[in-house]
C-alpha cells in the first residue's frame, strides 16, 4: 500500500521503510531475531532518515518492530566475545551514530514499542519525539549486567527524559521492566492494547500532518533540543526572537492565522526542502572528539 | 480593597495591579478580547514587576485574567499579517522580554490559569514559581498551526518544566488540550473549581508571605534559576558557602531560629530593597545578542 | 552481624557502618536529637564514603536513621546565633562536603527515610541515587523560614530530582510536607510501611550486587550525573564510544554475555579498586573558587 519515499524503493535488508498519506513508517525486520541489533542495521536506519529528512511528503515517522519484539538488543550470536571489536573497528559506538542521527531529524519521530526492547533497543529510541508502548512490551537498560555500559548516548538523553534518580535506578540495577513502570517513570507516554498501538501512532503523526506548518515543526524540533543545553534562557531568546521574525513574515504564518480565522484546514505553502529560513542551523556541528585527556564534564 | 503598590496607582489600561496585604495580584484586563497580548499590555507586566521588586510590601505576585480566559494569545485581529511586523521594528520578541521580567523577579510568582492560555499566554507564564489551573482552563502552544514557532523564550523553560518529550509533543502536534492534559503533564502544580482558583493561589502566597524571610526567598529564587544553567554542583557550593556565611550572621537568621524555638510567628528585619548580600547579584548580565552566524548552540 | 569495611571497626560516634553481604548500612545515630547534623557527623560520613569505595566487598550504600527520625538538620542547640560561623571557619558549607562525596561515590547509595528529614537532613541526600521513604517520614527544605538559604549544592540537585517549579514551591515556603507529597513530587520513588522500609532498601541494593559488574556500575554512575551537565549528545557519544570499547573487551563482558546466555549468576572477575579503566576519570576535578565578582551563571 505504501509508496517509496524516493520513487525507487530502498532494498533495505533489516528494516522495512514504508511511507503512505505523508506518514513514514519505519520497522526493525529481523523478527526471527527479536529484531536484534545490527550494524547493518544501524546503517539501513541512518539511511532512512536521510531519506525521509529529504521528501516533504514524510511529516512524521514512526518506528515500531515486526513480529512480537521491538528489538532485543545487541545480537548476541557472537557469545562472550560480541562487545569485542577487532583493533581496527571504528571507534565510534553504533547506537550513537543512530541516536545522533535520530536527535537530527527534520521530522517528528514517534516510536511505538510493540514488544521488548533491551539496550540498544531502547536506547537507540531516546532521542525521539514521543514514545507510546503495548501493554506488552518490556524495557530493559541492562549494560552493567552484561559487563558494559549504557551508550547510544543514553548517559546524555535518559536523564533528561525519566530524571536522573530513574535513570540510575535502571541503569544501575541492569532490571528488565514492565510497560507499567515505563509509563509510571516517564519512559512512555501512553499504554496501548496490543492492536490498537500503531493505529495510535499513526494517529498522533496525522494530528502532526494535519495541522502544522512542516517548517515551523523542523525548527521547533531543533529549538527545543537544542536549548536543552543553553545555560539560560538568554539564548532563546536571541533564538526566538530571529526565528518568529523570520517565520512571521513566511507564507505560512499568513496562511496559518488566516486559516485559523476562517475555521478550515490549512495548506502551508513552505517546504522543508527549499524553506528553511536562512539562519538555520544556527549552531556549528559538533566534531566526534575521542576522549583521550581530562575533560571538564 | 487593594492599595496600590507606589502610594500612586499606576494608570494601567491593559492589567490591573493591586496590592493588598502583602500580595501583588496582577489582572490581565482586556476581557472583551480575551485578555489577548499586545505591546502595551507586555510594557505593562513589565512596568509592575520593576514595581513589586521595588514594593517591599510584596512578598508574593498572583498573575490572573478578567473574564472567562486567561490570555488568548497575540491578538490577531491584524488578520495574516499578524506577526509580520515592520522593518524597523525592534529585533527582541516581546513575549521573550515579559518572560525575562518575570524570570528576574525578586518576588515568588504564582500563576492562576482562570481560562483557556493560548501561545504567549502560557508560555509569557513559564518563569513563574507555581502554576495552578481552573478546571475550566486550556492550553495550547499552538505556534506551529500558526505557521510560525514557540517564543518567550519558551524552547528554553518548556522542556525544563515539563520534560523535553511532553514539550516536543505540545508543540510539533500544537494541541489545545484541557487542565487535566496539563497537570498530568506537570505544566500546572494542581487543579481548582473556577471559584477556588484564585483563594488557592492567594493561600499559596500567604504561605510565604507569612513565614518566611523575603531577601532569603529572594535570593533562593535566583539560585534555583541560575543553576539550572550550571554544568555542575561545585558552582552551587561555592555559592551557598559565600550565601550561607552571608545569611547565617544576619538579624533574619538570629530571628528565624529564634522564633522556631519560641514556636511563634516570626518578624524578620531584613529588606529586599536594602539588604539584599553584596555579593547579590553574583551574575553577569547576559546582553541580547542577535543570532547572525553559527553558535555552539 | 556486620563486618566492618576495613577489618578494624572504624570508631564513628554519630554514625554506624556496618557491612554485610555486600551491602553496607550507614545509620545516622543521634537518636536523642532526632539525628541531628553535626561537623563532626559530616566528617565521619565523608571518612565512611572513602571507607566503601575502597572496600570491594561493598556494592552498595543505604542510609538510613536510628530512633524515629531521619535527620532533622542542623543541631540548633547554639540557639539563635546556630548559623553564624567564627570569622576563621571554613569558607565552605559543611552539607555540601557531604553532598559532594555521595555524589563521588563509586558506589550507588540508597536513602531509606525512616522519619523526618529537614534542612540538611534531606539536602544532602540529594545526590543519592534512589530515596525510599516510610509513611512516616515528613520533609523540608526550611531555609527560607530561618533566615539563610538552600545548601549542600541543593540549588543545583533539587530542581533536575523533582522540577523547578516543584523545588521552588518546597523552597519559597518553607512547608514541611508529608511523605504523600515527596512521592508524589519525585523527591522519593516509593512509600514503604516503617517495618519494611530497611528490607525494601536492602532488596534493591540487593538487585545491583547480586546481577551487575561493580566496574560497570561505577561508569554507569558517573556517566550519567556528569552528562547532566554537558551541553549536547555528542559528549556522551564521545564518552560511551570510548567506555563501550574499553569494558566491551573486558573479562566482565565476557562473563556478562555468557553467563546471561547460560542462564546462571554471573561472577564477574573486575574490581573497583584495581580495574577501572585507564580514562577514568576523564574529568578534570574541579577547584573550589570563592565566589568574589560577577559569574556567568
Amino acid at each position: 500500500m505504501g509508496e517509496s519515499p524516493t520513487g525507487a524503493g530502498p532494498d533495505y535488508e533489516q528494516i522495512v521503510l514504508d511511507v503512505a498519506d505523508g506518514v513514514a513508517t519505519l520497522t526493525l525486520n529481523r523478527p526471527d531475531r527479536l529484531n536484534a541489533f545490527t550494524g547493518r542495521m544501524a546503517g539501513e536506519i541512518i539511511d532512512a532518515f536521510d531519506r525521509t529528512d529529504a521528501d516533504d511528503r514524510v511529516r512524521a515517522i514512526v518506528i515500531t518492530g515486526a513480529g512480537r519484539g521491538f528489538c532485543a538488543g545487541a545480537d548476541l550470536s557472537g557469545g562472550g566475545s560480541t562487545f569485542d571489536y577487532p583493533e581496527d573497528a571504528p571507534r565510534r559506538d553504533g547506537g550513537g551514530l543512530v541516536s545522533l542521527r535520530v536527535y537530527a531529524s527534520l521530522k517528528p519521530v514517534i516510536v511505538a514499542f510493540n514488544g521488548p526492547a533491551v539496550g540498544v533497543g531502547v536506547t537507540m529510541t531516546l532521542p525521539a519525539d514521543v514514545r507510546l508502548a503495548s501493554t506488552a512490551a518490556r524495557f530493559g537498560f541492562v549494560f552493567a549486567r552484561r559487563g558494559i555500559v549504557p551508550e547510544a548516548a543514553s548517559s546524555w538523553f535518559l536523564p533528561r527524559l525519566v530524571g536522573i534518580s530513574r535513570a540510575l535506578e535502571w541503569a544501575t540495577t541492569g532490571r528488565v521492566f514492565d510497560a507499567q513502570e515505563a509509563l509510571a517513570g516517564g519512559l512512555v507516554r501512553s499504554l496501548h492494547e496490543p492492536d490498537e498501538l500503531l493505529p495510535a501512532a499513526h494517529a498522533l503523526a496525522r494530528e502532526i500532518a494535519d495541522n502544522t506548518a512542516p517548517v515551523s515543526v523542523a525548527l521547533t524540533r531543533h529549538m527545543m533540543w537544542k536549548m536543552l543545553g543553553a545555560d539560560g534562557p538568554m539564548a532563546a531568546h536571541e533564538l526566538d526572537s530571529r526565528a518568529v521574525e523570520a517565520r512571521g513574515k513566511s507564507e505560512d504564518a499568513e496562511e496559518g492565522v488566516t486559516s485559523f480565522l476562517e475555521k478550515r484546514q490549512p495548506r502551508y505553502p513552505n517546504r522543508v526542502s527549499t524553506d528553511m529560513p536562512d539562519f538555520f542551523p544556527w549552531w556549528r556541528e559538533e566534531e566526534f572528539t575521542p576522549v583521550e585527556g581530562p575533560r571538564s564534564r
